[in-house]
């Protein structure tokens, strides 16, 4: 069963970026050890501690489709086309897709984020849908259209920057233990929606 | 060596507290099982899983003094004169002493977080100091005081409330990977700092 999934990673006072946007202190861990994990791109490679890289490397496999926001898909300049997760991608925005964009097979861009599921959904297929956005974790959760949030908690206190669960318009919700995976620079940790508020 | 640890139950948003300064979603975890944990007082027996047990008399062993706060010594009313742990406390407050307050041999009561660590650091002999208070930590951070950050990782968002990290002068604040002990609606991370800003 397919499901949806917010994951981030994420520093010990909530935050998923520095105040600049910058990320280089909560991704250290995937450069963090020995273990080649290569992606769909050859300009990512991840080099992990072995924990880290059989975590990620199940969720690689497991992951059908990604939604992400048009802010991360500007920053990238839509990963040059090729997502390192290899994936189709559903871009959330409001405006229009970049007239110029050519892979349009892989990128969808959609107005709101029932859209966005839906058609993740349908592009994973019996795979989870990944959604790697703060803001449109947010929508999905206040939407009770999130089944998952896996949380890769950085050892670092950032003092400031962008939280990942700033405005969450329907709270408390609840989930259950997670799974843990500890790694070097991250502990991994999985969490499923028990209960919506 | 005695360390100071800030430990406190968080939610995964950050927060120690709901906006009500309310703790029951936080505190569950403390009666989630069958394994009975005394206190030094009546009125406080655990009841937890057994890996949350082993944790707690094992952090409860290794106490030997805790500072808190005015707000919390006030809606506490001071525990009644004995805190559930057993152990000395130190009350960093701007006012005067309560008048009436006749546990003057187990109670102090200091204007500052340095004077604090230090009377506690005193008080705990060889074992460690304590602080329970969301503010008091943040000041001991940006004082370079702390040794280490317990962190009890309740798997709920609250969306609102009181912050652990909120307003830190001084970031980031690196750590070591976490001990973790995963528990019945909870999961303890206890991180060593590594590096401070």
């Amino acid at each position: 069963m397919s499901k949806v999934i917010a994951n981030m990673s994420m520093s010990l006072d909530g935050f998923i970026a520095d105040p600049a946007d910058g990320i280089d202190r909560l991704f250290g861990w995937m450069g963090s050890g020995d273990v080649e994990v290569p992606t769909a791109v050859e300009w990512a490679t991840f080099r992990m501690s072995p924990a880290s890289a059989e975590y990620m490397r199940t969720s690689m496999e497991s992951v059908g489709a990604l939604i992400t926001g048009r802010h991360l898909f500007d920053i990238t300049q839509g990963w040059g086309g090729t997502h390192p997760l290899g994936v189709p991608i559903v871009v959330v925005t409001h405006r229009e897709a970049p007239a110029d964009w050519p892979h349009t097979e892989t990128f969808t861009f959609t107005g709101g984020v029932e859209e966005a599921v839906e058609a993740a959904t349908k592009a994973a297929g019996d795979k989870d849908v990944v959604v790697a956005s703060a803001k449109i974790a947010q929508q999905c959760l206040d939407a009770g259209l999130l089944d998952a949030v896996h949380i890769d908690l950085v050892p670092v206190l950032l003092g400031s920057g962008v939280r990942w669960f700033e405005n969450l318009g329907k709270s408390p919700v609840q989930f259950g233990d997670p799974t843990v995976i500890e790694g070097n620079g991250v502990t991994h940790l999985a969490y499923e929606v028990t209960k919506r508020a």
